[in-house]
């Protein structure tokens, strides 16, 4: 039952980060360390196309952790997860560590 | 009475794939697993012309089981079965297993 | 009184098909059957311009069997007979016994 | 006090036809004859302008009987006749005997 | 105190014309004669740029009786007079005797 | 305190022209004398970009007093004065004595 | 838990500059002073795609301190701090001693 998406265009497939509750070692987190909307990208489409029909790449690649903006996304359930699927554009940054 | 339709532009014919609500075994499957709207591609348009005229194919192949939006898609009923009509570009993804 | 129009640029002059509500036998068709919102296309303007003023030929021929929208088109009277006026963009396929 | 009118653009200008609501010899035409929104082209402009600057010629001439859409255009009266301006775009079909 | 404007891209500068409302002679004239809403241009703008940047020249001339829209139109007072500025694409056509 | 701002694209800074409620010589202007909406331009940005990511130059000098619209514009204090920015396609042109 | 955020496209990221409310030798500093909405550039894009699919580089560096528009804006938290993303394009000017 659990299929497998590719995103058309320049849709891309973002399983969203749950933000933990609690530290490894047990101390609850307050609930502002929760606020940044992210999540890693586990499919990426081939691009939209400029207006001649040639493809734009995306520049967001599988396994990006991104930032997500508050609005918009369509979720999408495949097997047991939740995901959602962005436009790249729609995407606002990469977050590294 | 059973017509044949061939889209025009970008259009893309679907029948949707309608969950089963049992198992074939006879179990009952819960709600939740019917969530996924899909469909079978079973026409697809020569694609939609670019700014000069020319034509952008159609990405989508004919027996590609696609990932529907929620909304949209204009409902068309071709001998006893109901089809659904979308444009490629709202088309969110392909499905396989 | 008859005249006959030249639809302008990418329009389409389209007479709808109304379903028989019997059979040539005789018996009565059910309501659901007259659904398919059809016409036989009977006259194609030039076409549209493109962005340089280059015409872009309607691909729509007179003499095809057409799907149309559901909402937009506009109403003519020529002589006795009622036709409607569609942007070929807005015709959905071509249908085909 | 009777002023020529040079359209400007691709703006036409049109006497609309009105239906005889009599015949020659006198009949009395019953109301849906008067259905068809007609008129006859008086003064054509130079054409619109693409996006380089060129000039896209208009493809209706003086003298063409058009069909009109049932909304738009701009009432303009020119000594003791009232005409309208349509956009060539607006212009649905000529019509021919 | 009055200065002279030059307009800026597309824009023109109309001194309206008041239609007299009695003949040389005394007469009083009809109300229905004034309804002609028409200019005179007294300044010309260097025209639009199109998307290259390029200007596209503004094809009404200083001194050209112009039919102006009913609506639009910005009010400017310079000096004593009351004038109005149009984009050229808004003016309807020139008027000739 | 007093800073400087360069603008950014095709945005020109302005700084408005109080009319003097009183000539030089002391004598009440009437309120109607203050209807021209001007200002001095005293920064320019770069200009916009075209399509092709080429810069398209603003056409508006440093130092020229332009007609501003009624509406639009963005309040800027630096230091103890007020200034506006306009886009420049918004300036509707230059006034000249 | 601190993040470093690359923003996307013609994005960029900003940090606040709030004004001090008191100078460094402690006196108060009356309201108005504190008007100009301003903050310093931490990150900065690849550059927005021009139709053709090709950068465009954003113009503002990291460093630069920058005029904010009054509305827009998209409030992120990384580690500790607040920031702000914006469009190139929605930046008003660049601010300088």
């Amino acid at each position: 039952m659990a299929k497998r998406l590719v995103p058309l265009l320049n849709r891309i497939l973002v399983e969203k980060i749950v933000p933990p509750s609690k530290t490894s070692s047990g101390i609850l987190l307050p609930e502002k360390s929760s606020k940044l909307n992210s999540g890693k990208v586990v499919a990426v489409g081939a691009g939209a196309r400029d207006r001649d029909g040639k493809l734009i790449p995306v520049t967001i690649k599988e396994g990006d952790i991104v930032l997500l903006p508050d609005y918009g996304g369509t979720e999408v359930k495949l097997g047991d997860k939740d995901y959602h699927l962005y436009r790249d554009e729609d995407i606002l940054g990469t977050l590294h560590e």
